[in-house]
């Protein structure tokens, strides 16, 4: 299989505290988020801290989807790594919109190698600031 | 919690093929890298696909660390993801040398809200490569 893949980083800002501190919720979005990539989970694992936080993987058999919530912050880490073509932009969105994120910052490296990265472009520019959860991609 | 983190983006090169596809090997190298960070472990995932290759997570309480390997062409992307003050490069090193890799490169990206961020540098340089497994970090 080619190496080339895209890894998205994104920073969710201004999240609705109690959705980000759900461990249910939060799987639920991300296995949308997965649905909305098209891509297929083939594990997970999630964790909630005390007092408060989620992390959460689902591994895809495209790579990964992870997530880091700060409830008290209202600020979600998120990180979409695909190959196979997918396009993690669209899963991104839709975190985005399921914690109410008021702002992001998305940026994207071209991952594999060397000859395959030569491929690829990524979307996104370096460290590119996006205002508002509706144009978060 | 403060949510400055340091998120390490790696690509070991030349790995051994055998060593990339064993799950229970890279599992073990895996909890090798968090104890060499110094990370706490709370949760993990792994997969095997076929024909080859290994998926896997350790969510840790200080973020994660995910690992995806190619053995067909002794390629493995790698990140780990630290808050909490860790230096995520010992872990790093301590996989390049398990899998035998020849050739590696790194990218670094500071994370988390903007006012934490600002006081965060990379210990890396964008876009750096670094030869040989055992000047990895």
């Amino acid at each position: 299989m080619k190496t080339l893949g895209r890894h998205v980083i994104a920073e969710l800002f201004g999240c609705d505290a109690a959705a980000i501190d759900d461990v249910p919720g939060v799987h639920e979005a991300m296995l949308q988020s997965a649905s909305a990539i098209g891509a297929t989970v083939v594990a997970s694992a999630f964790h909630r801290y005390a007092p408060e936080g989620v992390s959460g993987t689902l591994l895809i058999a495209e790579s990964h989807l992870s997530i880091h919530t700060w409830p008290e912050h209202g600020y979600v880490a998120v990180d979409i790594f695909t190959c196979g073509g997918l396009d993690p932009r669209p899963g991104l969105n839709l975190l985005a919109h399921a914690f109410g994120a008021t702002d992001s910052r998305m940026q994207e490296i071209v991952r594999g190698l060397p000859e395959h990265v030569a491929e690829g472009m990524p979307w996104l520019p370096t460290d590119v600031t996006i205002l508002g959860p509706r144009s978060a991609c």
